[in-house]
């Protein structure tokens, strides 16, 4: 009696049809990214023998592919924080957190990892993450100089500013240009490789869980080279093999409004098997509709200046969001075009960049002839313009709220760029949905209990951050780490079975 | 060793740990509503022995506290249809519905529906359902004559008109009032009553699912009075245990939005534990974030007349759409207020409906006034007053495509009504996801393979309809009959095990 015919992650294996262990050891991690590699750490330093497994030649995972902004704050400030003066209270991050992620915030796990933020760096720089006491003032999306700190996210703009003290949280490495993800992770793999408590496996593909009859994980089943191994794991399994970005009939499925996206970032594994095995158990899979999508508008900062305006000349949104906010909001609006609406003074700064790959849609001497060539109705984008114009002059965005240092009156000639998803800008997406857990990586059935065993963190886990228009660059790498350590120490502190 | 320590729908119970089958049938249905009635006696008829568990003292589920309006055409045209002189073909049908659920559509199942309607029409009126050959002209929410066709989605209104002939597709029960549902339900349990082969058992509820070690369905416990009885399925388990819409701990997890509303729809035993048990086996649950939302604002039909603007005076919508398409734009709109503006003719026709409870937010013997008493920036709902009175002068509205026959100018003195969701408005919702199906009723799992022994029908499966802004009032009764007939075909026509 065996348990399939072939080895899905779908489909579980029973401890009762392993005829031998092939490997034993205490916690098995499934990926070596930012969450695997942290959570390995964790549990060593907490003494368990661990075994991590990785499909790839290297470890890395989309970490490495990222630039590694790491989001924190709280407590006061982070020692980058209070070195550029700015004061940061756990309040205010939770406060703008949860804002953020609307309905689905799951407080418990955002409050866990803000009172926990200034602790998280310290642990980082403990391990030899460097950071540069400097503040990057200009508006970016990702850092290119080698300061430390950053805003990332829209906690300088409406509506969260009302609420929530602004304070810039994106923590960079102290590296020149897009280098985070690579210099991150090499010091979490020196790390690793100096722990003699961690064996790592690379080209190892993790195919599915074993459980017990009661429900309890107690190993996994990996193939290197041709050979199927049954590993058993004492103290538990943990499963940080990133989302399901990468899995095209599976984004069609749980989140098809992501497919509106040209470009879908991470690393080739993120194909959603450790999803899916979590949901072999038993693992309620959730959010699983919602994910990153954005159109990255800026740099230039200046394009900030400028209006977006939808089919019907109407504004929607605060420019001065962070981009994803922007992209979630071009994708709820109805209608079949969007614009960017700029000086020629801005568009000038923007060609210099052209980071988002807009084609120009239309120009005019005068609002009329812009009107005229965009195709829309005489009197709408004129009468956005003179409203906008007239609360410019004033100082005060009364329809949305953009601050008023981006506030100056739009004057002809006017360039309007083409930001309609599907007709040439660049549109990047990534999956936020996965398996549910508590804030300490235990990973919940559909009634939120326990499944013994068996561990989730980094975007396997449905973490802290939960939609685009409340993401803020940082959010991923700082949850990947933070909660891979959240479950490298819990499954140490598990007795061994 | 047994399975676990009490009966959850998250834990299957497995074959080799039942010493006795309490009771043995060809097939199990979970759920006496209009799926699984449906299924029961397509089954029978097939020559399949069947039990039928319901959890309540009779049977009915959410169908019979429904209007139980059939959403069915295509195929040239039901009797009622052609009787009414509307000519229907399954292409318009599939196009129409299709369009409808943008990039969550399941094709396969929607042709398959379309395909078959006109048959599923007849084998409704050989069972005993009766519609009367009238067509009822004027636009409502539901027929309170009893009139046998009306339209109910948004098939007249852009853009679907443009892409698909529009044909009325609701049909409605053969009697007066909103009594439908009680009928439907009463003509089916007399269909149940006089089979032989199936046994009903009222006021017994279906605890879990039974499985065997290669991942078949074998059966599943309920619970009778204080009794656990294991029953054997030698085909199969048919899930028709509603969605989970009563369960509001479930809908705060997958679909947040929905709690923007204030009134869940559907019977008390809609807390999702059939979705939970299919599950529990591997099943895939999909399109969990989505519902059905409204801000059912008609009748009167001349409401479609005014015009819905958000906070900033903008128009977002044509008017003539289905109600919960006009809900759920309003949910995707930013903003912290909805209006709807009227005439005081038109409001005059409101207010002896007031079917949707919203209260008067402001009026104004001129527009200025209105704005003013709105709180809207001055120039803003009078430049859209403007556009659109200019484009009923013309008979076309250039912004929204409202159709031509609602088109009148709006002049003062104005009312707007509050239609802000939270502020008193009649907002109802159901969820609208559930465990992935084929077609047949068959169970996947998150790979589309088959768990063998399951099936689902009704809203415990994720059916032919997956959004509010793509509903047609017809669509959820006319998915559950069919779906439950499709399920209980296919499993009788499993072998036994």
């Amino acid at each position: 009696m065996t348990s399939t015919a072939k080895t899905s992650p779908s489909h579980p294996r029973y401890t009762r049809d392993i005829a031998r262990w092939d490997m034993e050891t205490d916690v098995a991690i499934v990926g070596f990214g930012g969450a695997g590699g942290c959570a390995a750490i964790e549990a060593a330093d907490a003494g368990s023998e661990v075994a991590l497994f990785e499909l790839a030649s290297a470890g890395g995972g989309s970490t490495a592919m990222s630039s590694a902004e790491i989001y924190m704050g709280g407590s006061g400030g982070t020692r980058v924080q209070r070195a550029c003066g700015f004061e940061d209270s756990t309040e205010d991050m939770v406060t703008y957190m949860m804002m953020s992620n609307g309905p689905q915030a799951d407080e418990a796990k955002i409050r866990n990892y803000c009172e926990n933020s200034v602790e998280h760096f310290n642990w980082l720089c403990g391990i030899g993450v460097p950071f540069k006491d400097s503040f990057h003032q200009e508006r970016a999306i990702m850092c290119l100089t080698d300061d430390g700190l950053l805003y990332t996210g829209s906690e300088k703009a409406y509506p969260f500013s009302e609420h929530a003290k602004p304070a810039p949280r994106g923590h960079n490495l102290y590296v020149e240009g897009d280098n985070g993800g690579p210099l991150f992770m090499k010091i979490i793999t020196e790390n690793i490789d100096k722990r003699e408590r961690i064996n790592v496996h690379y080209e190892t593909r993790a195919l599915t869980l074993i459980t017990d009859d009661d429900n309890t994980v107690t190993g996994l089943v990996v193939r290197q080279g041709k050979q199927e191994l049954n590993v058993r794991a004492r103290q538990g399994v943990i499963l940080c093999a990133g989302g399901f970005n990468m899995n095209e009939a599976m984004v069609q499925k749980y989140a098809p409004k992501l497919l509106s996206g040209n470009e879908p970032i991470g690393n080739p594994g993120d194909t959603g098997t450790g999803i899916m095995m979590g949901m072999s158990v038993g693992g309620a899979a959730i959010n699983m509709h919602e994910g990153f999508i954005s159109i990255p508008y800026y740099p230039p900062a200046s394009i900030t200046g400028g209006i977006v305006v939808n089919d019907k000349g109407q504004r929607f949104i605060n420019e001065d969001v962070y981009h994803a906010r922007l992209g979630q909001a071009v994708l709820d609006q109805p209608g079949d075009r969007f614009y960017f609406v700029l000086t020629v003074d801005q568009y000038g700064d923007y060609e210099k960049f052209n980071f988002m790959g807009a084609s120009i849609a239309g120009t005019g001497e005068s609002v009329e002839e812009l009107e005229e060539e965009l195709g829309l109705r005489a009197g709408t984008l004129a009468n956005t313009l003179r409203i906008y114009n007239e609360d410019c002059a004033a100082g005060a965005d009364t329809q949305y709220h953009k601050a008023a240092e981006w506030l100056q009156p739009l004057q002809p000639p006017l360039v309007a760029l083409d930001i309609t998803p599907g007709r040439g800008v660049f549109v990047p997406y990534f999956t936020l949905g996965g398996l549910d857990t508590l804030p300490t990586g235990e990973v919940l059935d559909p009634q939120r209990e326990v499944i013994k065993g068996l561990y989730a963190a980094g975007r396997t886990a449905c973490g802290i951050v939960r939609r685009a228009d409340g993401y803020s660059s940082g959010m991923s790498v700082g949850d990947a780490s933070f909660s891979g350590r959240m479950a490298g120490r819990q499954v140490a502190a598990t007795p061994r079975h």
